[in-house]
């Protein structure tokens, strides 16, 4: 809707002319970081290795907090230090969930002003130090010149679900534009004869297809248990909203 | 909104690094074959030749509806057997709208799993079959290795606009987002001294320009007749929606 | 939402297969031209300096509006003559605000066939005139060749903030997605201790990061002065919508 997503690529242009660039997607909600990391760990691996991934939810542009640039098997990721990676590096047993300590790959903190579009907005991070340090990434400039190096990164918490006897507690981190509302529990934790449970609304079973059932559990295409309506909204449905919980349990 | 698009590409790009992808439009209404139908006819002929159009509008995905690629002149297009692409190629005298019956040209159904990215999500051909089909045709791999002949293609029924004595019956196909409503009455059948008849709204005779009157019927730029408020909207204004009827009679 | 976007990337990759194509906005609001002029200044400088930018909000398409192309410092410019161009070039000291008058660079009037691609829609010259003129351009036509050469250019009119005495006077010129009200009064004119009116609601002071204050007056990423609120919509808040006034003035 503005032009900040152009100004970035306008400076990734700028500095590497035969970068390719790829939207992900540019309607996460303000603020939500955990959305953005949601949709990270879905989109990351279905780029080429050599992919330099950019991410930019960042409420605290202009504070402490560090901006980044982390390498792992899929490639560098490059945003600010809070949380917006966990999901992907996680998956990619690159990060402890629990500690946000790197286990594999290289973290810096963008330090090396060098490497900035200067002067640096104090409320655009995004134009100013991670397009270019991503574009410079992108022309072969080794990560260890961008910055310090980094061992621990933010965390965002209450991501995981939590298995508590048979019964799993999740909750929904996204609301597709079809009105698919998926929950952070994967597939691979559920068997085919579960309930799930929407604070109180059970829809039972899993489903193969979104035309098994007028409203279905399904696991989706990034692997994670979601519900579903056939050819409708299954969200505005049920009323389901981002922050929602969800309990996945073996049916009676 | 989602990653999904961006699935879609760097599958694409992980297959084919120089594809060059153009996106037409993501916003069609779920499930609505018939928009993207629309969008996919008046894209199609503003692009290169060796195009590969890809659609995915594809409610039902995991059942036994046919992935398909079909060659025409206008390049080829790769998508589910849902009649997505008739409007596209009947236009190019491709196929006969009235019996599914392939004309010109060569399709097959995307049955050779060597071209697929396994594992086949259940929900997603997108990414799984046709993202990877495009960019093997992209990079050579002929037609007729991608799976079996076909030479009937699903239709979308109801799409043309019916003649009655003088009278012409057709239907709002697309509302655009400036509010016009675009009908599937083409130009070609239409005389300047006409009276559009919208559920007893008359609006009188053909403009030229959308400046010309407060409310106009006109010849759009995908040369069908269309109704449009002057810098204003006239879906809105009209409360007229897609699938609402239109007739279009010599004036008296 | 529609095709009419990648209609004109068909035709200028048709044209120009090399073609490196950026979006900045196409949720300018319908008609909306100021704000279409404003996305431009945020945007041109930041894009490597032979670049060809391409705006269509174009109320006027098939009426006496010139189609034209401006060669300024930072690129081409290339679209409807209605002054969506105004602000950007006024940004390069390329156009008097106050007057139309080119004061450096070069201006033509679109007016050689042998360029358009025919034949010309009457609703839509994006597709039919500037999508083709950039594309041409971009592979070394000479402005000059593309028609006549133009001294005055169509303004905007009310664009600029006034002054009296110790106040300025602006207006809001657009609200972006995160719900910050952009101004049109710049930076350069305004110290730290003023107080923003906003039709009787003042917002004192001008912080420097959007978490330093619940709802703040800050110079953003554009250089303009903007309300926002910390990790919130400034704008619903505040019920600020584009052309409502503000006034800067000093603390008292």
């Amino acid at each position: 809707a503005d032009a900040y997503v152009a100004n970035m690529k306008g400076v990734i242009l700028e500095i590497l002319p035969a970068a390719r660039i790829v939207d992900v997607s540019h309607e996460v909600a303000a603020q939500y970081v955990a959305g953005a990391a949601y949709l990270l760990q879905t989109a990351y691996r279905y780029f080429p290795g050599n992919t330099i991934h950019v991410a930019v939810v960042d409420p605290g542009v202009g504070t402490a907090r560090k901006p980044i640039a982390v390498a792992a098997r899929h490639g560098i990721f490059v945003g600010p230090d809070n949380g917006i990676f966990g999901r992907a590096l996680a998956d990619q047993d690159a990060l402890d969930p629990a500690t946000g300590e790197l286990l594999r790959g290289a973290a810096v903190s963008l330090s090396n002003e060098r490497y900035w579009r200067l002067p640096v907005s104090q409320t655009f991070h995004g134009r100013d130090i991670f397009a270019p340090a991503a574009a410079h990434l992108g022309r072969g400039v080794p990560l260890s010149e961008l910055g310090r190096q980094e061992t621990v990164l933010a965390r965002l918490a209450g991501q995981e679900p939590i298995r508590t006897g048979d019964d799993i507690h999740g909750v929904i981190l996204h609301v597709d534009r079809f009105g698919n509302a998926i929950s952070n529990v994967p597939g691979s934790m559920v068997t085919k004869s579960v309930n799930v449970d929407l604070g109180g609304r059970i829809v039972a079973g899993l489903a193969t297809s979104y035309q098994d059932a007028p409203l279905a559990a399904i696991v989706g295409s990034a692997g994670l248990v979601e519900i579903a309506a056939r050819n409708g909204d299954a969200a505005r449905r049920l009323g389901l909203r981002v922050g929602d919980p969800v309990v996945v349990r073996p049916a009676p």
